[in-house]
């Protein structure tokens, strides 16, 4: 059981199926030899060709932050990247006394720079292999879907296992086309990661959840982290004497940013896009998987809220998952919004039926084509009935308990195998991120938040039809046909009063632990992961034959569109999966209502108008001073009189580019991208040209800041400035 | 007692105190030669002499329907103004079974139009003259408040008669300038009115209230009404021999409408502004009186709509008050948002300040001004203690039993003296409006809501202070230091059940009834009106008072602001008070935020935009149709490819504007302005030349949905089209 934020849900936006228009795509970075000739049209100034070469410049200075973007911009290591992707270091270093989340930070030498979140890491990627043939070996037609899925897993752990010969690199394998290819992806995996600059709150998410994927907007949403590596020069856990890490490529900083209509581009690592599913799974995720979240999200954080007072220890342990919450829950409403007033269904229902029209006109490619889209088609309804439950299931994972114990006992249960036949997620190689998660829940736990969430999801899976339910969850919890809310409180009162897992110490103790030590565990959330277990395991093993069967029929589904799309003369690209992608177009506005032009820069007077002095427009005082008194220094932009603070940009992100750099037609850097507007949310199912819109913080609002608010000209002497 | 409707108070609006700048201005006709250059400098092809004359074209063709502005637009007493204006006649001709406000309707031929709602006329004002002098005839020094107040009365009185010398002229006296001068007005009251042609509410009031003083606009807000008179030309009841009023002038239509940039102006009755006021005035209105007009006006809608369902009869009786009062509500949130935002009481201190220090710096200056405006300040400050009883008293009379029971039982009393020496508004003349309104309340009762409207009004009272209740009310209803609510209901529900005045014919039957009557008639709600009488008279004596020594200390501050104003080079015009006035500017866009514009126009695209299917963006189908299919017929502009629905224009405008006609450069019609955009509704107070902008609806869009929507060609062919 994954939670369902598997990139840091902070940003989410859109793309295109079936047809490529200017400014759509995320290019892969071997592709871009393909769109050279759009790309130089669109104003880039490099050779395009330069630009494909991972360990070249530009590409070498993009870095992913696993869920977010970023990039080095010093030859010491110096990675710049989105405040939202740096929230949990900020807290991790915060106390009520000495609130950086409030305050902002910044270190003055490299002594000061403070440790960042366990499991905070800098990936540096080196090198991608078409692994295909490798992934898709010894596979017969007359497996089952779950021989078939472990077969894979299997090809893929060989690969990972022989690509990560020591532990300077993390390896993955990634399905690109829904199966159709694999690569392999092998990154430099830095794990002493350091905070070294953030403005306060009241700059770095000015507007909060009002403004988020709103424009006009006025957000300085940018930080500074620090790679460091050992004396060595390899990656090395956190050492005082560790040193910074020269890469070998940064990029320079562009302090005249850019104007309206100039050529931007970014590289970094989108997380998912959905741009060629079936009609029928994009009628059934709006209709009914989208609604359901919406609801459990907003219920998730009224009992946050409702059981943390503001301001209190436990609501800002609580801060960084309900901002996720919020940021989700809006998200979806905004994506259902869009998808009830416009035509995405209606589109994509006319596409399935061309696609299948063009398919039964041939019969050599209705005989390729035609069995897999239907089997396609079979998969996807088979399994829409259990959606509710499996989301339920899925969310329980919410309680840190749960999750940990879960998480704990299914290590041990791994752990009776070889390293090479463990699940995913369970080898050796997975050891420090349990760890350091389960070390995470110490800052981010309260146990009556955490009984109130388990609380609110357990009623609602009471509410289940029986054949849905599993035996061993309602005999554990005692739910029945007539089931008492009361008593499932007061059973859930005692579990957390007896158990010991919320104990950082004992929580770890359990790792390396044996199952029989499992099974015989009094503690209740264990004694409730060893007795689910079974079914539990039932379940995943009924969506690996799925995802096996799946394995089959999606690729020639997405065969069968390329070609389709060939035979109209259009190109294809990758839905965004989380590897390192380019995409470019320009600095533009666009009306996002009949009688509203939205401007492409917004100014440091706008972030005086939204002022209210109240959280999130709440500007410091010292930086109202600094408008109000026009000291703009060189950071002035002539077409607007002031210091641009945002501006729009046509790009084609998704959640996890937040944080890429911002590039101009000479690949230098002129802003972070950090959010998309919500006409363009949809676009992660579909994309519309006209209101697909970008949003970054401009370069010159960031040193601005740096230079008048944090006398941070030291980290600005540091970046390397053009002129 | 009035309620504080005295304007429908469905447009709100702007204008600047102490400063002219261009567009700014309420200019009455006789002031035109006063700016005459910059008239033509802004863009009037007409001699603006031309505008002066009241019985010449274009001044004879504006007309007032009381709390709207209209226009004649052909030699058939044809008028245009807002559907808003005319939303009680189209309620008075709806039944459940033909809801004409859900329908629309269009009137074939002239026996097809239907009488107006009761009360409703069209006034044409005939002549303005100066009669400051009479008015402030047989004054002295010696006079206390009371007596000051009651000569000026019966002075006014004494000019109103004279004037009205038959029942086709209503005559009033206005004050300019708190009293500085007085204007008798001289108007032909038209009583005959008929709606000949509406369109549905889902086109007048696309966007409803949601949309209310926002930009951008898609809202088809115009109605047809004809005038009437008898065979004899002369102003007549309604009867069926009655003929087309044929006016002296009427406008002339211009369909081609107006371009970004063109000159607009136009003529109306805009109701009131408040531009003059001192800083403490403004200081205690938007931190007392405005925050409790709110608070009371939300629980009046609660109240009305929890006792009411939605499309019962009981609702729709109370359509018209509910849409007054969250459009009130509303607005005067939006005020106190602008006010609390902005600099308004800032600049109001500093403007004081200086004037104060301007006075005080000249002897002559001193002598002349310097008690008035230090006795205008005690005025203003002695009665602020009682504002909130006295406003809960006038919102009482939101109970349409109090407030007949109460009109009757002083029109009983009034009938007593002499016609000349009764109160004004219950002299001979007002007897046709008493009469009138008593009819309007049984198509705008409902005994159960007006009862608790009454409780939630009475359980306010009583939380009063006892030294400012009154004794007679806390008498009547059983208010005392411990009150019970559940008794108080039980009264209300009491008199409810026995009150008879409900009954159209009775309520009638009371008018002309003597005292006596009144004083021993067991309705509970005539008893309520004679017991409380003492009290509540002793109350507008104290207001007498009061107003009689304003009316020496406001104008001697009038005038010391006009020479202040002229010393530093500014003109003066005065603030709104229900009077023909002209306002001029262009047609220009706006930016309402940093970041955004507000384009000029909107088009037929934006309403499909907008359109969910559910009020208030409830479109036709009919009319999705035709944009859908682009049928524009002659209707198109070009520059936006569209019929242009709306558009914004920087006239200076305020409530009672509603409806006024908007004209070009050659005073042809080419719109109709029908509200203001929420930034300058501050206005009403204050004004910003940055922010002010008028909404108007489009002619274009006028005639296409006429054509297209309505058939309503013989209508167009009516009206006298350029070209």
């Amino acid at each position: 059981m994954k939670k369902y934020f598997t990139y840091p849900i902070l940003i989410f936006f859109l793309v295109l199926p079936f047809c490529t228009v200017a400014n759509e795509g995320m290019w892969q970075p071997g592709q871009l030899p393909q769109i050279k000739s759009q790309l130089s049209e669109a104003g880039l100034e490099l050779n395009p060709d330069a630009l494909t070469n991972l360990t070249d410049f530009p590409m070498g200075a993009i870095v992913s932050l696993g869920g977010c973007s970023a990039s080095f911009v010093s030859d010491q290591g110096l990675v710049i990247t989105n405040h939202h992707c740096v929230v949990r270091s900020i807290q991790h270093n915060s106390t009520t006394d000495n609130n950086l989340l409030e305050q902002g930070f910044v270190a003055k030498n490299h002594s000061e720079e403070l440790p960042a979140a366990p499991g905070s890491k800098i990936l540096v990627t080196e090198s991608v292999i078409d692994v295909t043939d490798q992934v898709l070996t010894n596979l017969s037609s007359e497996m089952d879907g779950q021989a078939r899925y472990e077969q894979i897993e299997s090809n893929t752990k060989n690969l990972i296992q022989n690509c990560e010969s020591n532990e300077s690199f993390r390896c993955s394998v990634v399905k690109f086309h829904g199966g159709l290819s694999y690569f392999l992806f092998k990154q430099l995996h830095i794990r002493d990661v350091r905070l070294v600059h953030v403005p306060s709150k009241s700059v770095g998410k000015y507007g909060g959840d009002i403004d988020n994927w709103m424009w006009p907007r006025h957000t300085g949403d940018y930080a500074f982290y620090r790679a460091y590596v050992g004396p060595d020069g390899k990656p090395a856990d956190y050492h005082e004497d560790n040193q910074p890490y020269q890469p070998s490529h940064h990029l320079k900083t562009n302090p005249n940013g850019v104007k309206e209509n100039d050529y931007i581009m970014l590289m970094g690592y989108p997380g998912l896009t959905n741009r060629y599913r079936t009609a029928s799974e994009i009628k059934h995720t709006f209709n009914h998987i989208y609604p359901l979240t919406i609801d459990l999200m907003g219920s998730l954080v009224s009992v946050i809220e409702a059981n943390s007072a503001p301001d209190s220890e436990a609501r800002v342990k609580y801060q960084s998952l309900l901002a996720g919450l919020l940021n989700y829950e809006k998200n979806r409403k905004l994506m259902v919004d869009s998808y009830q007033k416009g035509t995405t269904q209606q589109r994509k229902d006319a596409l399935d039926r061309n696609l299948r029209e063009w398919v039964a006109a041939d019969p050599k490619r209705h005989s390729e084509f035609g069995a897999s889209i239907d089997h396609l088609d079979q998969l996807i309804k088979q399994h829409q009935t259990m959606d509710v439950r499996d989301i339920l299931l899925r969310y329980m994972t919410f309680s840190s308990m749960i999750d940990s114990a879960i998480e704990l006992h299914r290590l041990a249960v791994e752990s009776t195998k070889p390293d090479e036949q463990r699940e995913m997620g369970f080898q050796e190689r997975d050891l420090r991120d349990i760890k350091q998660r389960m070390l995470r829940i110490s800052g981010e736990y309260d146990s009556h938040v955490d009984q109130a969430i388990l609380m609110v999801l357990l009623e609602r899976y009471a509410e289940l039809p029986e054949a849905q339910r599993l035996p061993s969850i309602d005999g554990f919890f005692g739910i029945e046909k007539v089931y008492s809310a009361k008593d499932l409180s007061k059973k859930l009162q005692k579990m957390y009063e007896k158990t010991k897992l919320h104990d950082e110490d004992i929580r770890l103790g359990w790792i390396g632990k044996t199952l029989s030590d499992f099974e015989s565990s009094k503690d209740p959330f264990i004694q409730f992961a060893v007795q689910s277990f079974a079914d539990r395991i039932k379940l995943e093993n009924q969506e690996k034959e799925r995802t096996g069967l799946l394995s089959v029929a999606r690729p020639v589904y997405m065969k069968a569109i390329i070609a389709y799309n060939e035979s109209q003369g259009q190109a294809i690209y990758a839905d965004a999966n989380g590897t390192l992608r380019l995409t470019y177009g320009h600095v533009t506005g666009y009306q996002p209502k009949d009688g509203l032009i939205a401007q492409p820069f917004t100014t440091l007077q706008g972030v005086l108008e939204k002022y209210t002095g109240v959280w999130p427009f709440n500007a410091p005082q010292s930086l109202l001073d600094l408008i109000e008194n026009q000291t703009y220094g060189d950071y002035v932009a002539e077409e607007i009189q002031s210091v641009p603070v945002n501006f729009l940009g046509n790009l084609d992100i998704t959640g996890g580019n937040s944080g890429s750099a911002t590039l101009n037609s000479k690949a230098e850097l002129v802003g972070l991208v950090f959010d998309g507007v919500s006409e363009s949310i949809i676009g992660n199912w579909d994309y519309d040209a006209e209101f697909n819109r970008s949003i970054h913080v401009d370069i010159r609002y960031i040193l601005w800041v740096m230079k008048y608010l944090y006398q941070a000209e030291h980290l600005i002497k540091e970046m390397d400035l053009i002129n």
